[in-house]
């Protein structure tokens, strides 16, 4: 059955050409991975040419969602397509500046997944509902229940593309840096530089009644 | 002459069908969004199915590089492919989740260059040099000069791809929630929250000799 396994099946896309021992099929840290951002880089072909646009998106279980108008191109190109959009959804973390003392060596800390597949319209009412619920709750989880749902007219405007997670691998790099052991000896500051997404205090709205309470699921990011 | 116009012309690919009112063409503008940021997403088209992967890249006035192992996919292909790889490079930025009233109008402030072009491996031995050192400051500026130059047998292990600057358009959103007049009274609070990269205190390696002061250029990150 599938989604019932701990990782997800290599294929030839998956498998990375180099630094192999990077490459990690397992379905949790997969998930993890999407987990911890919003920002995918959605690939896709017009007229025979790579189009990369950065886009939000959301996760149901084994499924991705992304969004966009009616009018957008890739969701156009979607709805247009049968069998669908082939596209490749990447989502990256950077974690570190690598530093070695060698300038070949420098690297960067990083986790990354990369999605291979057809991405197809999403029609059904209820499952374009529980997406744009998605989509919302994963750039701020909880705030879908405390703003005002999408109305016909705002659901009629938004595709959804739903994503089949599937042909999946994840990457990642941690640690300090691999100098040569002749330059161990070089006078460079060498290690890790770490990085992080950092939140700042929120700004309410300038018409925003002031006696409204800052949420608790903000506080928390 | 190139590079000396003030914008990039605006083609059919760098004209968004929707928001156009966020697109820019200004070449300050799109210099300075790419100059912030060193993870690029590159895309690129491999049996007719398009691939992304994050990657660094380095500025050269008007070239973009990346850079990568002379063994993987993109830059083999870019280097058996006559006449180079078609490519669409893409950064971004976030700088603030935005949350209205309604789940429609939450949105992200963010700051994105497409780069869509023809990426060219680098044959000449010092625009190779010129390119591996901008990757290397491109992430940390100052670091190239303070590690070991790549020597002879590292240089021919790594390809480096050129992309030029001319079919480009930058895409942003600043500002507060645009909420339905009808919404205003609804008790959601609603507003901005600030994101940025945050940069922790840097780790030395285990083995690096602890008499090496940490450099000024990390100080400044």
């Amino acid at each position: 059955m599938p989604g019932t396994e701990t990782a997800y099946q290599p294929t030839d896309r998956t498998v990375p050409t180099r630094s192999r021992e990077r490459a990690a099929y397992d379905r949790e840290l997969v998930h993890a991975i999407l987990d911890a951002a919003y920002v995918c880089h959605l690939g896709f072909v017009r007229d025979g040419a790579p189009v990369v646009l950065p886009t939000l998106y959301g996760r149901v279980g084994e499924r991705l969602y992304v969004h966009g108008s009616t009018g957008s191109r890739p969701l156009r190109m979607a709805g247009q397509a049968d069998p669908g959009l082939p596209v490749c959804l990447t989502v990256t973390h950077v974690d570190g500046l690598v530093l070695a003392r060698s300038a070949f060596h420098h690297s960067l800390n990083y986790r990354s997944v990369v999605v291979h597949g057809t991405a197809h319209q999403v029609t059904d009412a209820d499952e374009k509902r529980t997406a744009l619920d998605a989509l919302v709750d994963h750039v701020v989880p909880g705030r879908s229940a405390d703003s005002r749902p999408a109305n016909g007219k705002e659901l009629a405007a938004t595709a959804v593309l739903r994503l089949d997670l599937a042909e999946v691998s994840a990457k990642l790099r941690t640690g300090g840096p691999n100098d040569e052991p002749e330059d161990l000896g070089l006078p460079h500051w060498t290690g890790v530089v770490p990085v992080r997404t950092a939140y700042g205090a929120p700004v309410p709205a300038d018409d925003m009644d002031p006696s409204v309470p800052l949420p608790g699921y903000l506080a928390a990011l």
